[in-house]
C-alpha cells in the first residue's frame, strides 16, 4: 500500500480515533485494532526514515510510573522520540494527589492542567501500588474522565493493551494474518515473580477478538477475573470459536498454534486490603510441573512461543524453548515499540502527517 | 503585531536580556517584564507552528530539583521541548556539593562546568531543603555569580518569578492589559499543605510593579518577609497605588478585581534551624473562617479567582469557586508554559530566531 | 580539513568502528583513537551548526546509572541531544536483573531487547555497587557479548575511556598534538571522597599509548591494578618511553608536563566481599603532604594541571593551582562532551551523515 493510500485509509476511516483513550483493547472496535496494527507494520518498515518522523514533532507525552518498568519505559520513551516528540518520565513520589487520608491535588485538577501541556498521558499502576484489584483500572478511568488528551495504559492491575497489540502483531508476522481458528494456549508457569493479571487478561481478550480458539490452563486455584473470562467467552461466541479451561499441564498443549506461558498470582493475593506477595511466591514455586519445555512443545502444532518479558527462565519456561527457533519473544518486545507509535500517532496527533 | 515587527522590537530593545538570570521579577525592568509577556502571548498564539520551534534547537537546559514538583517540572520540560531543545531532569541526590560538613564540589566548579554544556540552569529549592529562610535565595545568587549561562528560579524559598509572570499573563487576558488601579487581594487560606512564601511574595512584587492596589489579608501571626513587604510598598508608592494589610477574612474582599487565595506558613515555621511542618499545619487548620467561598466573592468587583496550584480544595477555597466561571486557574497553569518559553527564548538563545 | 575530506577519511578508514563497544581505550587502535579525537575537535569547532546535528536524529541512547553522576550524566545526555538524538536516564533500581540470589531477567534478554530499541547503551557501575573489583568490568563485557549495539563505559570500577579521551583532547589543545616524550605525572592526592581507580587507570593506558613518559606517584600501599600497570609498561616499552613509580610527594613533580592529581582508594578497600569506605577515608586523610600546590608545581616544566572533577579542593589540590592559569580542568570537562559525541557518531550511526 502506498503511503498516500494508507494515509487516506487511516485518515478516512479512523478520524474518530483522535483523542481516544486506550485502557483495554476491548474498548476499541476490531477495525480500529486492525488499523493500528497495519500502521504499526508500516512504521516498522519505514523506521528511521522521514515518513513518520514529524507526527509528534515537539509534542510532549507524559508517562506516570507508579510502578517501575524496564521495557515499558524504554519502548514508550523511544516511541515518542522516533515520532519527533518527547516523553516525560514522571514517578508517583513526585505527585501530591488527594487521597482519603492526605491533602493533595484532585485527579480533575491534575488531568485538566496536564491536558494544557501534553498530547497524551500514559499511566502504569500494578498490584502492589493499590489496596485491591481494580483500583488501578478505576484511576485510569478517572483520569480519562477529566483529561482532554488520551490516556494510555502502560500496564495496570487489570489490562495491558499495548502488550496485547504487540502479541497480535507478532502472531501476524509468524503464523499469518488470518488468526481465525488458531489455538492460543494461555498457560500458567510457576515462578518467583508473582505476576499481575494484566498481560494475560489482555491476551485473552484480544486473542478472542481476532477469532482464535482460547485455552486457559493453570493449577486449580489460579482463576482470573471472572468478568474478563466472561468477556472472553462472549468474544469467542461471537466469532464461533472455542473457549476452554484446563488444569492439565501437559494435555493443554495439544494442537496449540501459540504457547503463551507466564506466571500469574492467585485471587488470594489480595486479602484484607493487603498484597501477600511472599505467600504467593511460596505457593507458586511448588507447582514445578507447570513449566513450558521442549517435550510439551512437541504436542503442539509447531507452535510459536511467546512471553511478554521479563522471563523467569527455568521456572516459567526452559532456556531451550525461550531461546529456541520458535521463540518470538524478541520480535514481540520490539513490536511494543511499533504498536505504541501507531497508537500515539492515531490518537494524539492533530494531523496524521504534514502537520509541520 | 507582525512577526517581523515583534522580532525587531524585542531584538532591538531587549538585546540586553541575553544571559540575564531570573531570580525574582523585581530584578527586571518593567519594560523587560512587558516584553516577556508580549512574547509569551505571541508564543501561545503560534504554539505548534514553526515560528518559535528552533529557538533552542538541540540546546540543553538543566533543571535542578532539590524539591519535587509536578507543574513546574512539566511546564519547564515541555517549554524546552516546544522550543526544539531538551531539559535535563536532575535531582539533588545526584549532586555532591561541598557543604560545611561534607566533602564535595564547590558551586563555582559545578556552575562553570555546566556553563560549558547548558544554555541555562533552573533551580528549585524550598523551605524543607534549607535550614533557614533565605538560604535558597543565597544558593541561586551564588550560582548566578559563577555561571556563564542564565540561572532561572523554578521556585525557591523567597521568590517564584515564573509563577508571577504567569499570574499577570492571566490577568491581562481576563481583566485587560491596563492593570493600574485594579485591586489584587492576596488572601491567606487555611489548609494542610504548609506552603512556601515564594508564590505569594512574587505576586505582591509583580502586582505592585504593574500598578495594582494590593491588599494582603491573613490571620494575625502570618506576616511575610518584612523586606518583601517593604519592596511592595515602595513599588505601590512609585505607582501611586494603595497598599493595605487586613486581618478581616470577609471585609478584605470588598471591591477586589483579583482574588488570590492561598495558604502560607507563619514566620515561626523555621526555628532553631528546623522546619516545624506538623505544628504549622495544626495551627493553620484552626482558622476555618479563612476560606474563599461564593459568599465572600459577592463582595468583589466580579473578581477572577486565581491560585498557582495545586489547590487544597475545601480548605483554601471551595469547589464552587475553584471550578466556577470566574476561576482562571487552568489558564494560569497553562501560562506558566508560555512565560517560561519566553524567558528561555529571551535569555538563553544566542539568536532570537533563524539561528539554525 | 574540509568537511567532505574529513568525512571521507573517517568513512574510509574507520568503517570498522560502527558497532564497536568502548570499554577501555586499550581495546581500540591508536588510529581509531586519533580519528575520534580529530572528529571531536571538529565537532567542537562546528558546535551548534547543522554539520553534525542529524547524526543520531530521533535515535535513542540508553544510559544505565548504577551509580549517580553529575558530569557524566550531563555530558552524555547533552551529547545525544546535540547529535539530534535522545538519551534515556535509567537507574538500576528499575532493573530486575537475575542474580545468584534473586529472580529476574538475564543480561542476554535485557541486552537483546534493548538492541531493538536503542542505537547504543552506556553503563556506569563503580566500586560500591559491586562486591569485588572487576565485577563492573565483567558486567560490561557480558552486555557487549549479547548486545547488537555498542556498549560504552560511562565509568566502571576498572576503566573510564571517555575521561581518558577527554584528557588527551585537553593535552593536544594545551601542550600540542605531539605528546611523545612529554611527562605525565599521575599523582595521588589525599581526600575524603575515596575514589575509584577507573579514571586514573584509563589515564595511564591512554597516556602511554600516545607515547608519553608516565610517572605514578603515591604513598606506599596505594598500588593500582597490577594488570593495568603491566599494560602501561608494555605500552611505554612499545613507544620507547619511560615508566616510573615514585613514593616521593615532591620529587615526582620534576620536569612534568602534565600534573594529574587525584585521590584513589587502596587495594584494601575491598575485603571479604565488602567495600570499606570509611576506613579508606580515615587512612587517606592522614597523608596531608600529598596535595598538589604551587610550590610543587614550580618543579615542573610549566605543567598544565588536570583533574577529571569533581575536585576535592584543599585536599587533592590547592585552590591556587586548581583555579590557576595552568589549570585546564574546565576545558577537559567540556571535552568530555565532544569526545562522547565523536564516539557516538563513529560507533552508533548507521551512516556518518546525510542519513536523514
Amino acid at each position: 500500500m502506498t503511503s498516500t493510500v494508507l494515509k487516506e485509509k487511516i485518515l478516512g476511516l479512523f478520524e474518530g480515533m483522535r483523542g481516544k483513550s486506550l485502557i483495554t483493547t476491548q474498548d476499541w472496535s476490531l477495525d480500529e485494532l486492525i488499523a493500528t496494527l497495519e500502521l504499526a507494520e508500516d512504521m516498522q518498515k519505514y523506521r528511521f526514515t522521514d515518513k513518520y518522523a514529524y507526527i509528534l514533532k515537539d509534542r510532549s507525552f507524559m508517562m506516570f510510573f507508579y510502578n517501575p518498568s524496564v521495557r515499558t519505559r524504554q519502548s514508550f520513551e523511544v516511541a515518542a522520540t522516533e515520532l519527533g516528540g518527547h516523553a516525560l518520565f514522571l514517578e508517583p513520589k513526585s505527585m501530591r494527589l488527594k487521597t482519603a487520608k492526605t491533602a493533595g491535588e484532585t485527579v480533575e485538577d491534575a488531568a485538566k492542567v496536564m491536558s494544557r501541556y501534553a498530547c497524551g498521558i500514559g499511566i502504569r499502576i500494578l498490584e502492589d501500588k493499590v489496596s485491591c484489584y481494580g483500583q488501578g483500572e478505576e484511576l485510569l478511568r478517572e483520569y480519562a474522565k477529566w483529561s482532554e488528551v488520551p490516556i494510555v495504559s502502560m500496564a495496570h492491575d487489570t489490562f495491558h493493551p499495548c502488550q496485547g497489540l504487540a502479541d497480535v502483531m507478532g502472531y501476524r508476522k509468524h503464523i499469518g494474518k488470518n488468526l481465525k481458528g488458531k489455538k492460543l494456549l494461555q498457560v500458567w508457569g510457576h515462578g518467583a515473580l508473582c505476576r499481575s493479571w494484566c498481560s494475560v487478561q489482555e491476551s485473552l481478550l484480544i486473542g478472542s477478538r481476532f477469532g482464535m480458539d482460547v485455552t486457559v490452563a493453570s493449577p486449580p486455584g489460579y482463576d482470573l477475573d471472572p468478568k474478563v473470562i466472561e468477556m472472553t467467552k462472549k468474544n469467542c461466541s461471537l466469532n464461533g470459536s472455542k473457549f476452554e479451561i484446563s488444569h492439565d499441564p501437559v494435555e493443554c498443549y495439544d494442537d496449540a498454534d501459540i504457547v503463551y506461558s507466564r506466571n500469574w498470582m492467585s485471587p488470594n493475593a489480595y486479602r484484607d486490603g493487603e498484597y501477600h506477595k511472599q505467600e504467593e511466591i511460596e505457593k507458586a514455586m511448588k507447582h514445578t510441573d507447570w513449566i513450558c519445555d521442549a517435550q510439551k512443545m512437541k504436542h503442539t502444532n509447531n507452535a510459536v512461543f511467546i512471553h511478554p518479558m521479563p522471563i523467569d527462565r527455568g521456572n516459567e519456561v526452559t532456556d531451550e524453548v525461550a531461546s529456541g527457533k520458535r521463540s518470538i519473544i524478541y520480535d514481540v518486545a520490539e513490536d511494543r515499540l511499533h504498536v505504541q507509535k501507531a497508537v500515539m500517532a492515531l490518537t494524539m496527533s492533530k494531523f496524521f502527517a504534514d502537520n509541520r
